[in-house]
């Protein structure tokens, strides 16, 4: 096993962060090199972290340290670190000529100037923000190839552009009346950091919407879709679900004349071969959480009104994979050279 | 306590039935004279099928026989019960010159042609429907006094009429752009036979959409809003959350032009005076589930873009209570003549 | 309404605050005159820090300070304050002459060498401790009327001495071995502070135990029953349920020779005639949570082996109210000179 | 690929059968030849009767037929089928020379003369009862090579046997004080079929005790201890937790005179090496539910009170699986010759 690639994850003590060391562990190609939390603390066996680690590794996580995580001259970094974290380490870690899988949002929008309002900080570096490739896996499999800096998908974003960039790209939509995105996540989705809002007796028995008309991902989805970023075109509104894992969201659209179901399902049958991660539910059946939590898939299917050519969409991932460790490791595994579903299946 | 009003309910064994007990129990002018069931079974005290009722009443729960609901002489009959179970029963219970508030869909469309698609029957009494008042209290307060039928709204159509129809009314929307309503409940809406639906382990850690542009609700909530039936003007997504108690509205829609935020709160305001079980938020805070939960109040708020024009308002109830008992029980005090709130604070 | 007994809650801000002030605001004979957090921090309306209040309530409740809580001339002070806090203020607070029902466990013990182990405090007012009424409410009628300081019980004593304490009383359990207490409470027992172990997808779709064999109950406990603060005659095991409200005992013990399931149920029914706050089951239905959840009743039944003279005991509460909330409401009627049950049906 | 393994899995409708479906379609030497579910019933693919398989199979489940399953020549037959279909149909099955994991209760018990009271039919087949190996994997390695008929443990006697075997047999526990077992699954272990105790509303949000001193798991927990099925030396309680998966079972007892936490440590040891599906949680972390939920492993761990020689043992698993699926399939590893945990990591 000598010549299995080195990956280390930055980030190990969060909840992708975790969900990604299980899939390394038993990957085929790549070995867990390192895990390192946030710059302070102590050193921890990660099995204490995570009690469910327990008997799977030994392995100690580590304070994030630049050149502590080039001692183990790793080809692969992940960080699963806040997107302040990520904006600041990602210049040295790239000059070690790893591939950077950052989970943040630090290098996902194009435009700068969108930081300041979406994200809080100036970017320092724009020049970034033109390389990385977006990672969206099924939408960019060629530019994956040996990328150097990739910015993995916001697990909102992915449930939306998945299913709809196919169809805005086939022309099948009509961007006068806006695209509407209800999305509802569950708990994972907003960090392991206990806050009011992650109580769990604010949580249970409860639902609500948050960041209505200003959340971050929405700069994020115009841009996957090609719409302009403001409410005339695309409306995004999250809610937060009493469960740990999964995001549905329910997407409505009106499609241009004559557009039929049909149309559709074979937009997406174009886009998705039957051995990707996103699944089409062609049937009555419409995708729900429980298809897809603990499992690497998007699930997308639809309902037309066919006398109004009214859309309704529904898909669902699970937040923690798909919209993020898994994907992650798709996009790794492309970008080394790996088939596509290695250590995911 | 000899004249307090005499009250019945039907359909005793359901959610509705069973907090609407909990409602008369402590009614201060109206008694609780009897409980049934459906037709068939046997007697069971109240408390051995609602052991939370335990200590509060000895009542019986009888099956249901139209003879045995006279001899108790009721002034007032709740239905509790299925949809074709009120349309068989409230002809002959209205000629006992009792008030009859049914619970169930049975009276509420006024366009009888509905009934054979949306609710599978053919209805025989057209002309009971033109007489029901239809009960969403905080429109109809005139027409509830000494009213015979009255006709309970829906769960979901209540947490969307009322903050619409006053948007409506007052001609703050533009109804160009469909107004889509994106619901969420709790599992007591969907009743408490157990179904495949209803198993604790296909509703927990999941969430689905159901019945997509295909819902009974939708031709009551267009009847409420006076928008055609059609996805063109109104589209109404239910989904269930893995929650016991509680709907949550997100609705979209575009505002005719120069419509503000402060102009919708004034036509809320006016609708609902501060005395009313409908609670304007009208700060950033939105309505969230867990602030209506086992109250008798719907809250409703909303955010405004004012660039595109576009409006989001967020309603909230409990589901069983705003959405069933506690707003039969307004409408059933001012028919009868009481105080709207008697009983229900 | 001006002859209305005027009532202070300091620790408004939590959840058992939060129920009581819920209680208090249509309570007949108390109204409330003031509501208090913590001494820092800023004033704030009630209904935006429990939304659940909206429309009820526009007191502003204040940061806590002796002599502003003086001002409002309060005849009855709740404490739903921290251990320390409550052990700070009280000498103070009764010094003004009102009835002061203090919900932490600041004066429970009557020991106060038990204090520093389990409490973390060494006890500067063991004389208080003599004086304190324990207020389990259905054993001491008597000594609460006129009580100037009562320390409301736990949540979880009270689950295990309201069943238990009748039958060693009445000499029917055979303490040579140990009476163990299996015990699972929902969230709000742990406080509305987030912490790790308190974030939702921590607790969500899990359980575990805690504190095992050192809770500070423990000593509660073993007071109420009249055992020894050991092992070896008494065992008590809290644990986490996902689920915000409520608890469960499971409670194992062993029967003198000939002792019947019926001298069990009739020790009972003496110490709890049927208008009380402890309902007994006595078919064979046992207590469940979600009969008790939003009352003020804690529930018990039992089930015997008659072979083994093995006894389990299983009984239920709200712990925010009959556990807190409800109970001191008990607690401070009795002491007013109210009727037990005034503001709680 | 043609010459691995045919294996059968009949009950494939159920939450087992879909588990173990799972493991098999990623099983190294074993393929799935056929999935079968009760006799009557249409043929269905597997994907829409459990839509998470979709993508993963599409193999059709068929009504259960001998002569289908026999055409299949199957090697290895799973049965996740009730225990009346288990006991009828074993004895055929076992003729084609198979072997067959059956994971119901059907021949767990080596007495039969427990069959009428617990399973509440007469066993046909007594001889057959002596033959099974009661497959709790970890005790009876040798006996399980080449066997050919295995009962599958229940999933709470897996929590309890495991820990407390190694301990009993070592002559740690004083066995005149009861084994108490205060035992809490979740609702998966209730099964698929939708009933009154399964609907979301009566779980979620509460807790409840079943089957008190009669759940029929409790004779084959005597049994795996050595115990005699009396609540004079063992007593046994299942709770039902508003959770999808897991079981914690917290267990109480005596420990003869100068037994030590590090005498109980040291059994476990060497009852269970560290490759082995149970985790000695050595440290002050005692198991939780969601350290084991979707993972193989019986996690163990205790507390004692040295003074007075009280132990409790703290254990959890995923009911599913290491109490059903992954149990079976360590079963069925060895009875073929493979490696215990093939197409288990």
């Amino acid at each position: 096993m000598g010549n299995r690639v080195r990956a280390v994850v930055a980030g190990a003590t969060g909840y992708s962060g975790r969900d990604l060391i299980k899939y390394l562990l038993h990957h085929p190609q790549i070995e867990l090199a390192g895990a390192f939390a946030s710059r302070s603390g102590e050193p921890a066996p990660l099995k204490l972290i995570h009690p469910q680690l327990t008997g799977l590794t030994d392995l100690v996580c580590q304070p994030f340290d630049e050149s502590a995580v080039a001692k183990l001259d790793p080809q692969v970094i992940f960080l699963g670190t806040p997107n302040e974290f990520s904006h600041e380490v990602v210049p040295a870690l790239l000059e070690s000529g790893a591939t950077v899988v950052d989970l943040s949002g630090a290098f996902r929008l194009r435009d700068a100037s969108l930081y300041p309002k979406y994200y809080g900080f100036e970017h320092a570096r724009p020049d970034l923000l033109g390389k990385a490739v977006y990672g969206l896996t099924e939408f960019v499999r060629q530019e994956l190839r040996g990328a150097k800096l990739i910015a993995n998908p916001g697990c909102y974003p992915t449930t939306i552009i998945v299913p709809m960039k196919p169809l805005l790209d086939a022309g099948l939509i009509d961007t006068d009346q806006p695209v509407i995105c209800d999305s509802k996540s569950g708990v994972t989705g907003a960090g392991k950091s206990p806050t009011a809002g992650t109580h769990f007796v604010e949580v249970s028995e409860s639902f609500k919407s948050y960041n209505v008309f200003k959340h971050r991902h929405t700069p994020e989805i115009a841009q996957g879709l090609g719409l302009a970023n403001s409410p005339n075109s695309l409306i995004f509104t999250p809610h937060l679900l009493p469960i740990n894992r999964g995001i549905l969201s329910t997407i409505y659209a009106k499609l241009n004349d004559g557009v039929t179901r049909a149309d559709i399902l074979k937009a997406w049958q174009e886009a998705f071969p039957a051995s990707s991660f996103v699944r089409i539910f062609d049937s009555a059946q419409l995708p729900e959480i429980k298809f897809v939590a603990n499992t690497p898939f998007c699930d997308i299917g639809c309902a037309v009104d066919a006398a109004s050519g009214q859309l309704i969409v529904v898909s669902a991932e699970d937040n923690l994979l798909k919209g993020a460790a898994s994907q992650a490791l798709q996009n790794a595994n492309l970008a080394l050279g790996f088939d596509e579903g290695a250590g995911l299946r």
